[in-house]
């Protein structure tokens, strides 16, 4: 078992010394390291309650600037609040960002494991959260983080020692909680789950070290020495490309974009009836989905000025405000570019029984960052992947997942740009950004094509809105949401 | 009574649709020039139950693009970590950025009604919270918002009637609770808590408007009128500079920075042991703390190289990383400088229990904002004032506020700056802005002094750390942090 207490013997009282010395110092010019290469450091600290993680934390950071680190520590309990997000929410918004270390004081591990002992995970969410957990490791590290997992390790016996010890002082007692005696007591059963966890979770990219914590100092030592080596690994790779995987989610067929027939249109006196009908019936189901607590999640992409805004406008004119939100998605701000490029989303999923809709999205990675040369090409050959990974995570929390392609063909683009140039009222909406982008057209048809055909799964399939008649689109577009949330509130 | 029920007439409904159309149309236009403008407007709707609130606001923000607007949803109790935040946090963290609408589905008005009328609000919090909001509102006005206040207005009679409506329905009967009944129970009760809360907050820089609600359409008309009225104000008195308040916060007698005497010393064994003993006696503390959930802000200031990282160093270093964060203050991102410029530390505030330091804090307004003309002369000199408030709102709120300005003289900045220079690895420490700052010193000078004569509040005084000798200045620092948490404690 990875847990077997681990007989380290710790180097002589003058060689630790020496040696803490040594890793401190190696550590202390790490930050400054990190920082040029612009390399997050995630550090996750678990293990047996009255380990020692704390403490040894607290030594660790004494050697690096405030500026280039933070501590989270979140709940070993998720809060109500969390509780209607994706299980990795609350640890994904704390990763850390680019040239900075991150300590974690428990992270993923403990919330999984916790409710394997207490028997509130079954064993087939206890299977997708493990497989979340390594596809969310892989991806931080193919995004270039660095992922640190230390496990801190002490015997039955010594944790008694010291649970014992912090009981004896009224000063200190307070620190000991139920749950700490109940895992000393059954400290085989709580093992072996732990173990367990360790096996399931143990990648060569992000592998566990397993720190004998019987003396605080020398389990400094070895988190110190294995965190230089893996900065300086870290640091060694970091411009390295990395292998694209090949897909394993099931894909939809999907046309291409010269094949989508452009010509189709609704009658006035239609639009003005099936509108009112769509959206009565779409308001009454956004309280059914309320009370069924099912999150939605409504993507529009497209073409400029085919009708994205007009479009949202009619889902949302349907909803009650206290229960949607409209993303606008603009260029990165400095703090959401210093992390992974789904970080910002991530931090903007609704809650459960909410509606977010996005007005355009995650895919600008393989859009307009691909041609724009706002990512490495290795990058956003790997999005492809990570995307559906994302949008798998979200079906598999429950979520509703939408996409809508809003499309145009050239031609009606050039109409309405004209038209947008020369109506007072409407020249906002048009910039020199949208007539560069118009340029490159064919660029983009052909990204967007390998964007729908390698991202339509069927958990999340893209709907193609034909959107030369924007009536026509928006009705489509009311139909297709309101038929997604009637199959989930069934 | 301001709720005392107004017999309202709505237009006839033709001349109502017209009117709706005319308004509508306004509002839609207004989004443009609020954003040009970079006017951010607030829109508070509060009422009572089934009032029909979010279905005014449904209809309000159809005419707006959801680039422009967000709409808050607060719940009507705070959370369990809210609750471990001052009571105007999660309203403040929620405020507009420049040049776009919220709306509040309620704000701070129910939180506080809510408290008088089930008791758990005493009156002495009642008065403080009063004056919280109505200070907040002025200092939002203060510093350019528009904040609009609604107040839905239905008679006892009108509530029991729609109460009843959705009561007979088995798809909306789940939307009364408890609450809406109690409410409809004891109306006259009620009425007499939310009109004082009307009168006590009325003020001309943010009336209360008063909606007769009983008609939809006509509710949602009022509301515009009153809202394209509000905003056409606001353009007009945008640019306009505001009286500056006179000081009626109690000061603490402050030296001027040339009267500090800079010799004093301590000698490295004195220090050593010092530190040991001090930093062993604040981490005993912190846990006092935290199991008092007593908050504690320390706010460090100071010259450039007069040694305020190491200082906060030898603070955190004494303390348990779970329960203290270190936020180092940059030059704000675009997100934070689109808001009142105290949102982004409004946004850091510890919870209960807690430490927050801050490496540079919020007095950046009247240092480096008010020298560079990063702010207008309006703005930094409203900002004593404004900084005496929010301060005393985190006192009121329970916190330990500490504050110090790091202090060398002009020629040990320049032996430091030099040194900085001269050393490879502290050369990133050093820049060509520094150089630029120090050319400046007279201006900072006579900068700080102001601030440090018009902030030492006795409730969140100066102190003023001696850093020629960086040691001394340490053990200062460690013994004003103790003294504070201990009186605290107590």
């Amino acid at each position: 078992m990875l847990t077997d207490f681990v007989k380290s013997i710790p180097p002589e009282k003058e060689t630790m010394k020496a040696e803490l010395a040594v890793e401190r110092e190696k550590l202390a010019n790490a930050s400054m390291k990190i920082k040029v290469a612009k390399l997050p450091v995630m550090v996750i600290f678990e293990g047996w309650g009255s380990a020692g993680k704390g403490s040894v934390i607290a030594s660790v950071i004494k050697n690096i600037d405030p500026r280039f680190f933070e501590v989270a520590t979140t709940n070993a309990e998720p809060t109500e609040e969390e509780k209607r997000k994706p299980f990795l929410y609350r640890y994904f918004i704390e990763i850390p960002e680019a040239g900075k270390f991150k300590f974690f004081d428990t992270c993923w591990m403990q919330e999984v494991t916790d409710g394997v002992i207490d028997g509130t995970l079954s064993d087939k969410d206890y299977e997708r959260r493990i497989n979340s957990i390594n596809t969310t490791e892989r991806q931080l590290t193919d995004n270039g983080y660095l992922v640190m997992k230390f496990f801190f390790n002490i015997s039955k016996k010594e944790q008694a020692r010291r649970l014992g010890a912090l009981l004896a002082s009224k000063n200190t007692s307070w620190r000991v909680d139920e749950d700490d005696l109940w895992e000393n007591k059954h400290y085989k059963e709580c093992q072996k789950v732990y173990d367990k966890y360790l096996n399931d979770t143990n990648r060569s990219i992000s592998p566990w070290y397993i720190i004998d914590a019987k003396d605080k100092k020398w389990a400094e030592l070895q988190v110190l020495r294995f965190l230089n080596q893996g900065i300086d690994t870290a640091l060694k790779n970091h411009s390295l490309a990395v292998p694209i995987l090949q897909n394993t989610f099931p894909l939809k067929q999907m046309p291409l974009l010269k094949d989508v027939a452009l010509d189709k249109t609704i009658s006035d006196d239609e639009y003005k009836l099936q509108l009112k009908l769509l959206q009565a019936k779409l308001h009454e189901l956004h309280y059914k989905l309320y009370r069924k607590k099912i999150p939605v999640i409504i993507a529009y992409e497209g073409w400029d000025a085919a009708g994205k805004g007009g479009n949202i406008k009619r889902i949302a004119g349907a909803l009650d405000p206290r229960g949607y939100v409209v993303h606008p998605i603009a260029s990165p701000e400095p703090h959401e570019k210093a992390r992974h490029y789904l970080w910002r989303f991530w931090n903007r999923l609704p809650k459960t029984g909410h509606i977010a809709i996005y007005d355009r999205t995650w895919y600008g990675r393989v859009m307009v960052e691909r041609l724009e040369g706002f990512c490495s090409e290795n990058d956003w050959q790997r999005a492809y992947n990570e995307i559906n990974e994302f949008e798998k995570e979200l079906a598999d929390w429950g979520a509703v997942v939408i996409k809508f392609w809003v499309h145009i063909d050239n031609q009606t683009q050039l109409e309405r740009f004209t038209d947008r140039q020369n109506t007072p009222e409407k020249q906002w909406k048009i910039t020199d950004e949208d007539w560069r982008n118009r340029e490159k057209w064919d660029l983009y048809e052909g990204a967007i094509n390998e964007m729908i055909q390698k991202t339509s799964t069927t958990y999340a399939p893209w709907h193609i809105l034909e959107s030369v008649d924007k009536k026509y689109a928006r009705i489509k577009a009311l139909k297709i949401v309101i038929d997604a949330i009637e199959k989930a509130c069934k």
